[in-house]
């Protein structure tokens, strides 16, 4: 495989589910840090060289590159255990990874960042407007998946594949945005699943 | 293949682009209609047999439900021309498919709901708070596509694949949310290319 080297700010979740997919397979990954709080993903040069979206994670391979973290995992993974070789579970995966970015990740993480990054004293109207909705939504996605995993260990499927690893990313630091994993048993007990999987690294190896 | 069955409501374009890919595949789909403005998708029985999450589309197959309209246009193009087989191609398909639904879908297919479904004189506050920030960020994505669009007839390598589809679901009706299309060429031009696919059909078939 060609040099892969990931343009990320290390404590998103969004990166960690790349550097989290390259372990578990026994990838080697350079890693290059960006200043998020100081606009280092928006400068002229990232955005004509690296990701146009002016966000990271972005995973380099050799002199190309993919944004969208849960694409960057997907590449990757192609071809190996993660990536359910079922038709219909490869679906099924797809449709929790689209999940996360549609249903989990804009409420559980976008929480995360305004209370732990930005500082609930100076959101903007639009954010104070926006946080009870994306509250409830947050709690919506980790009830969901509460009930999924009360009848199975893993989100698809007999084993860990990509699905689980990245709604891992940004659920098992949910507590930072206080939404209270012990109301979400079965979560908690697929958490320590992943955590107990060969090759696991936390999120701030 | 086993029967398929569209559970939907025709009029959204997460809908129409499960029916587009199956029109362009050649797969007969049957369709079962729900009111969303009634409820239709979060009665009991809804969320105990078709979708925990009590949205749609979702495809069934045979009698197992895929929902994440994204997921379900995979399943059905998966091993087809419509899925790069170039693995970077393929990860960079992906790649086009979540930003649609984190990028475009959330603000282009939102903006046109709350505008043309809801009416905006019936918006809560925090639609009203959120409104602008939507626009802008539809804009965007609308910029980005049509900077791409600009050096390239497809979003991915040499023809249409899955990322085209699920793209061109909500970017053709986006003047319904007064997103004017003509202010983005390469897009407009794209549009064109994606109708003249043996096998398309509109939104209102």
């Amino acid at each position: 495989m060609a040099r892969l080297v990931l343009h990320e700010y290390a404590a998103s979740g969004n990166c960690y589910k790349v550097r989290l997919t390259a372990a578990l397979l026994g990838l080697p990954l350079e890693r290059r840090e960006y200043d998020i709080m100081n606009g280092e993903t928006r400068t002229p040069e990232f955005l004509a060289e690296v990701n146009a979206n002016g966000r990271i994670p972005v995973l380099q391979v050799g002199n190309r590159f993919i944004a969208e973290s849960n694409a960057a995992c997907f590449y990757l993974a192609d071809g190996s255990h993660l990536v359910a070789g079922d038709r219909f579970e490869r679906a099924d995966m797809l449709r929790w990874m689209f999940f996360e970015q549609y249903s989990h990740e804009p409420n559980v993480a976008t929480l995360r960042f305004w209370l732990g990054w930005i500082g609930e004293e100076n959101w903007s109207d639009a954010q104070r407007a926006a946080a009870p909705g994306k509250r409830a939504a947050g709690e919506a996605a980790l009830k969901l998946m509460d009930e999924h995993l009360s009848g199975a260990d893993w989100l698809v499927g007999g084993a860990l594949t990509l699905a689980d690893i990245t709604l891992y990313a940004y659920t098992h630091v949910a507590g930072d945005a206080f939404f209270m994993l012990e109301d979400y048993p079965a979560v908690q007990a697929w958490l320590g699943r992943v955590e107990a999987e060969p090759g696991y690294i936390p999120i701030d190896a």
